[in-house]
């Protein structure tokens, strides 16, 4: 056993432990019996523990001095980078403010719900204001004197930064302002769903939808969450979605976003099980992948007409009038305060929003105790109405409440990525829309695979979609897709 | 912090982690995908050795040395007596001994299914031999020079010896067979089940006995397994059970037998939360919760009238001429080769073939390839006919395959320390079938949460028995029970 074996045996036990963190935090979304919960959060504390343990095992500094770089292959050499990267995050961080962060965050939690359901932002503000003070101090031990922002979002898209971010969004947000308020405001607008769906078959259509896009349900399940999430790496990666009899676009879209995510966790190289390059590259990356399987490929023309066909036959009635009005359907913009809720054309409009306001909150220029009123104002700034409650406005999503700072931006860099894949498909697959309107969505999958997802975290986010696509990284290919799209949807 | 609340802090995390472990087993029988397989067995492993490392953590022995004695409570001092149990087992066996019986039992459980699919005991032989060979070096190793079997039962049974089991095996079986032949021979049998019976409406009604019984469905869920078991301890308690139409006493009674396991662990007081004491005294107080349910109480005439009538208004028409008759039905004796569906009279039979083999396996006076001639010889013997393949004898139970040796009597023990219980709950509850006719089977519960599940491993085994029922441990009550009962149904 050379130093390098020896430090790959212990990331593979690190890796299955926390593919067991995961597993037990789907339990606790799906099967957990509710009063289950507080012993649930000794358990998650106890392995937490663990892992932290072995991040920061001092065997870890001794086995990477002791590896020969000069001999590894590109596959270990990127295993070692991910080791080295994850360590040195660890180390940075002191326990205590680390087991600080994990308490607040977790007690938390509750708190922003409690406050949520009475559209109580100043309740929840002392809260946000520790949890905001503590990721400050976080990003500052881990930033050696650079930005504090960038510190904490290089966890979740590594080598971006929030000045990258900014330049990109600078370039988008003009022309999707144009774009939505042309929509909003065209005398042709999309029909709404007609009719109900009850929720059991549903549920039988998205497991259709699951295995047309290529998930693999030997390796996976669907199930049901308040929340749709995707979980876990490898043999074992499960889908939730959720059901309502008069909105079954709720159910079927967020089963092929999740079917995206969980695809790209499937597909890795199983070379690379429980290793640390084993999972996808990035959240950006991710987001991607979610985003092309359900917009670019799930709310194209081609898969709409199909679906049209499918929800007739299963349900025993049209869900819109004929297949190219229900391709309008299914891509109708709304005025609405939920960025969850929200097109194509409108979602990034929410998460640039919230990008400003938690880059000047890490930066210090905002305080929490401002951050309602500055929400408030930017929303009608950016959407001309007015937000009407907390519950609709800045207390709506959970990620400030668990200390997701720097999060929100992989969001619309999984869009802008989504946007050069797709263009790249197309390019690569003329016929992709002829098998789409057959329902072979797998056909897809087949080329995402090959370009994307078998190599897991082999290569940097953006050099994996500059892999894939052969051309930089540019936000034109997803805004000009819109324009044409919904141009066309709008008749504009 | 002193000594002691160190060591119960670190103790609480290895409870933790090891219901974790639980959870992940939980995971395997009802929701993991099966292509899953392989991943789980490595976080298995990953969790294992982190449990094992734990419990051989050199600062137990500092705390121990550290905590002043004279100082702790009853129930403090029974944490130390676990935890100083626990290390000293952990410690005697070599890290090694301990690794190779983990990797060959977790890899003989698959060929042990396959050679019981094609009743060849041959080729599960060297396999068998394999594991018996190292669980005799590791009770070697705990044996310190005493016999090697109770070496092996004190893990599931602290405290007792081969050779208490032995006399009282000695003072049941000629009772047992006695009455087996009176009954099998009488001119009056019990009717069989009549008609058929949903799957979907088994586990409605199963739901429902499980409530009744005092099974808190907030801190527990029933599903389905091949296999019923119960899993998990405190606030976590989750069962499962098992369906065939034409069979519905496998469902409704695997469910009262596994309700009884799980009555008993989400009634540890609470205040044991996650610690050494937090569980159950052993496997063989364990299975006197789960046999008095199943058996004492659920298959009791006023309990089994009143599970008539419900299964009557359930299913639409009756399982029995009357309800006089069904509880013959539901106490039926038949010929037959597995231990697992057999009756109350016969069950214990079967455990003394396998107690008398095992013994003589672990002391080296039978080799494993002589094993399946013992095993139908024997059965002859006890039964009057012949094993008529190897699926149906020797091959019938997992047990031995993943290392369980010194298991099976506890079930026997189980069902001694059940007519101990009951003939005290009929005692002090002389009202009893009157509550249970009205399916007030928590009020049974009630009894045995003061007397028995509340206390968890507060005391030795033996202990909470006699200190349930005033009385020494006696075969005595059991048998009386047993010839009364099938004495008036078989009207012998």
């Amino acid at each position: 056993m050379t130093a390098f074996d020896d430090l790959m045996a212990f990331q593979r036990d690190t890796q299955a432990l926390a593919e067991i963190a995961g597993r037990l935090g789907w339990d606790q979304e799906t099967v957990m019996p509710e009063g289950a919960a507080p012993q649930r959060a000794e358990e998650m504390a106890a392995i937490e523990n663990v892992l932290h343990a072995r991040r920061i095992d001092p065997r870890i500094s001794e086995w990477l001095e002791a590896v020969e770089a000069s001999k590894l292959t590109p596959a270990d050499a990127a295993q070692i980078r991910e080791i080295r990267r994850a360590q040195t995050r660890a180390l940075k961080v002191p326990v205590d403010l680390s087991m600080a962060i994990a308490r607040a965050t977790s007690a938390a939690q509750r708190k922003w719900a409690d406050a949520r359901a009475k559209d109580d932002f100043t309740a929840f503000c002392p809260v946000l204001e520790e949890i905001v003070a503590l990721r400050r101090e976080e990003a500052a031990a881990l930033a050696n004197g650079g930005d504090l922002y960038d510190a904490l979002l290089d966890d979740y898209e590594p080598g971006a930064s929030g000045q990258d971010i900014q330049t990109m969004f600078d370039a988008m947000r003009s022309r999707l302002v144009k774009l939505r308020d042309a929509a909003l405001g065209s005398a042709h607008q999309p029909e709404k769903v007609i009719g109900t769906y009850p929720a059991k078959k549903q549920m039988k259509l998205s497991a259709k939808l699951a295995r047309t896009f290529g998930y693999d349900l030997t390796h996976g399940r669907i199930d049901k969450a308040v929340h749709p999430f995707s979980s876990g790496s490898g043999l074992d990666v499960r889908i939730t979605t959720r059901t309502s009899d008069t909105d079954p676009f709720n159910c079927f879209y967020s089963t092929i976003h999740e079917v995206g995510h969980a695809c790209y966790e499937q597909n890795v190289d199983r070379a690379y099980l429980l290793t640390p390059i084993g999972r996808g590259a990035s959240m950006g990356v991710h987001e991607s992948q979610s985003r092309i399987y359900e917009n670019q490929l799930g709310r194209s023309r081609a898969f709409s007409a199909w679906l049209f066909d499918r929800m007739q036959r299963r349900f025993g009635h049209a869900p819109a009038s004929d297949a190219d009005a229900f391709y309008g359907t299914v891509n109708r913009l709304e005025k609405g305060y939920i960025r969850t809720e929200s097109d194509e054309v409108q979602y990034n409009l929410h998460v640039m929003l919230r990008f400003d306001l938690e880059r000047r909150l890490i930066a210090g220029q905002l305080d929490v105790a401002d951050l309602e009123e500055a929400w408030n104002a930017r929303f009608v700034t950016d959407f001309g109405y007015e937000v009407d409650r907390a519950a609709n406005g800045v207390l709506q999503d959970v990620h400030w409440a668990v200390g997701l700072f720097g999060y929100f931006p992989t969001y619309s860099l999984g869009n802008v990525y989504a946007g050069c894949l797709h263009e790249a498909l197309q390019h690569d697959r003329p016929d992709l829309d002829v098998q789409l309107a057959q329902g072979n969505a797998t056909y897809a999958t087949d080329w995402l695979r090959d370009k994307v997802q078998r190599h897991g975290a082999l290569c940097a986010p953006q050099a994996v979609i500059e892999g894939a696509t052969g051309k930089p990284v540019s936000v034109e290919p997803l805004l000009a897709y819109l324009e044409a799209k919904f141009g066309e949807i709008y008749r504009l």
